[in-house]
């Protein structure tokens, strides 16, 4: 049994910065990682001649706006490089005809359509308005406001189908999930926690901005090195004991834990004596989404002297959100696809090939047919991965804000809960995840009776 | 290690039905039970002089129309008694005043609120008659249904406050959740589950017709009794590996094993392969409804002096549904209350003298001060419970039937799944996990080979 002052389950971004905040301060610390890498929903892969290049099958973004995550970079010697944007984006529409296209939003269709699109994205904005992200069961209207689903939103608001289908599409962009399974208030909730909507889908000036050089694993693994051997990998925590000596996590005993995981996992730990029901019962409503991150690989990134981008959205799909992935360098070429929420469940029962040609074949169709024959294809289904369950992160559908959402951040006696999905601030994100650890540190301190660091 | 044919996890009425099914056929069983006892969510308390009559802290009644529950009861040798009905109910409205009634549903008001009521009741049950329970998710208009949650599809088809309020209590009392929480298809599929919506709510004709003399949990009792040493309890099984030898469940090895547990516990044990993602996802998307069963003893029922029958419908509650459980003697005098969904939450930050009062508060306003002071209160808070986390049953909001209701009851290589959240005939009552088990054995003897007795 090791004797520390802080236990942390989870070696995401997370865990690693509550670690890291409370090492600071003096406090001994040990972080149980179930699995044989630190890193959690971020992942590295080597790609190019020699695997000397790194794309990522994981979270990879930073934006502008989130400082928390940013001055961690800054901190751990970290550079950023801006996502691949120069050149016209690609838009496919529902009958298949592509056009060329600059900013976040395709001209969809007619008129008509642009303008439907419009007067719903502004009422929508004008209810993220109104939601403060610390507290969204606070806000004016709130229990009605969670008693609606985001796709009936989108039904009540939009009137074309295009535009009804964009805003779904962005949807499961965003979320992973669809938007019958999202409640209003979350969407809200999410966008007003991002500093507004565009911030979540924008590349330039938002969420999809910048890359880290090396890969955005790197964020973990530079404050694993930090920590040394506080962290221990391959050590799943199954159970949990909190008794007069303290808090039992795998072989550690500590004063205090320090939850990083989502929270539909956080509840498949076994805690003796049990959760309260709170606490069980809200983690019960936040399942994950899911996600299959796509990657194909060819030679060069043949579609930039056509004068692409890289970048498009085509609403037949199955990958509907399309980025050029490529290193800084350029070399390999690389086209990201997603396959989000309904995409990625029916996609998920075909195998690799089968996934493969879907996806290079809606790359063909926005980029020309030498997208059909990559040199080397890539993905990760992050919801079929034991110590993940799914990705991006976890959502509220209807009800579980009003009914449960008090919970999220308090403390079971001296067990406080990290992870992105308790963020006030880009919850869903690196920079959440972040906020969430230093939070979590805090708590910790302050019970501890230590003064935190600056 | 223990080598067996069948090995079923929960010895609740599911599994030990299964296991009951399976070693009729000749199967070799094992049932590993968690807890100290069988029942599950059901579970008998002895009350009275000497602690000679029982009432049930979990489910307790059983419909003229759940054929393969009262089947095993008369096997079982089990007899039933009807619920205690004779005398008027008691109806609270909104701004308290009390009134009597008969039947199921009281004059919630003036006609225009009858009106009201009973057009949203007509209009629901339309809809009810176009989901078939086999497969709701190909109901027409299914993915319209299941955008909606059950408090939009009210506010949009009850205009009184009142009508309203009586949906969203008859919700509470059907799901323990709130009607924010559920999805417009699941509540439809429910209801056709059953055979209908009054089916639901009825006590003559309905799910609360009978009781089972000496308690419900004596199905159980019985089932584990004739299967002896094949039921092991206090062996909570945390993790499960599928090998070429077969499958290893605790100390248990077996070919096939069945797995009879709500679903949001299901995923808590650490299956090796971990479990296709279709199936995690879709067991992250059925929390359990919060239900906190309250009653209160009385020397005798004095109500039924008054002409009472004991039963109410309060809309300012806490206690909204109330009955007379007093054993079938009528001594001692039982009154049961409910606290459900937003109630039980609330609630549950109380203590149990706090809530003692709340809910005795509640039966003195509507059968007389003597409610006040019963010799004796027990209670029982399901989502506390870890191995329930919840009752009655896992509910699905917005988005789960459509998205991921086909891998209900799909089974994983040698793993079948019961419970009655799995079930297509009265999901969510005994009934409906007498009808899981029977088919997840029905499935084991399929696939190997055994033919099944009629």
């Amino acid at each position: 049994m090791h004797d520390c002052d802080v236990v942390v389950v989870g070696a995401g971004i997370a865990g690693l910065t509550a670690a890291r905040e409370l090492s600071g301060a003096g406090m001994d610390v040990r972080v149980l990682e179930a699995r044989d890498r630190v890193g959690g929903r971020t992942l590295n892969h080597s790609v190019g001649e020699g695997g000397d290049q790194v794309v990522e099958l994981g979270g990879q973004w930073v934006g502008p706006t989130q400082h928390q995550v940013l001055a961690l970079a800054v901190e751990l010697g970290l550079e950023t490089y801006p996502t691949h944007a120069a050149g016209e984006h690609v838009f496919e529409d529902d009958g298949g005809t592509t056009s060329r296209y600059a900013g976040t939003i395709p001209r969809l269709g007619r008129p008509l359509v642009m303008a439907d699109y419009g007067l719903a994205d502004l009422r929508f904005k004008r209810l993220v308005a109104k939601v403060d992200p610390e507290s969204p069961w606070l806000a004016p209207g709130a229990e009605r406001l969670d008693e609606r689903t985001f796709a009936g939103w989108i039904r009540a608001n939009a009137r074309t189908r295009t535009a009804r289908e964009a805003l779904a599409a962005t949807a499961r962009a965003v979320f992973s999930v669809e938007p019958s399974e999202l409640s209003l208030l979350h969407v809200l909730f999410y966008a007003a926690s991002a500093g507004g909507w565009d911030d979540l889908l924008d590349t330039e000036g938002g969420a999809q901005q910048d890359r880290i050089v090396g890969g955005s694993q790197l964020i973990s693994l530079r404050m694993a090195e930090a920590l040394g051997e506080r962290v221990a990998l391959e050590s799943p925590v199954r159970a949990v004991r909190v008794g007069a000596d303290g808090v039992v996590a795998g072989d550690v005993r500590a004063r205090r834990l320090v939850v990083a995981l989502p929270p539909t996992l956080a509840i498949r730990i076994e805690f003796d004596p049990p959760l309260p029901a709170e606490r069980d019962q809200l983690c019960q409503r936040i399942p994950m989404g899911w996600v299959i991150k796509c990657m194909a690989i060819y030679d060069e990134p043949f579609w930039r002297a056509d004068g692409l981008s890289g970048q498009a959205f085509s609403l037949p799909g199955p990958a509907q959100v399309v980025f050029d992935n490529s290193p800084p360098g350029g070399t390999p070429g690389v086209l990201l696809g997603f396959l989000e929420g309904r995409d990625a469940r029916v996609l998920a029962e075909a195998n690799e090939a089968e996934r493969r040609h879907a996806v290079t074949g809606t790359f063909a169709r926005l980029f020309g047919p030498r997208a059909a024959e990559p040199t080397d294809y890539v993905e990760k289904n992050w919801a079929a991965e034991p110590y993940s369950r799914g990705c991006y992160a976890g959502v509220f559908g209807p009800g579980a804000w009003t009914g449960y959402g008090r919970a999220l951040r308090r403390p079971v006696g001296p067990i406080h809960w990290a992870g992105t999905e308790t963020a006030t601030r880009w919850m869903g994100y690196f920079d959440g995840a972040v906020q969430s650890g230093r939070r979590a540190a805090t708590e910790v301190l302050a019970a501890e009776g230590v003064v935190a660091r600056a």
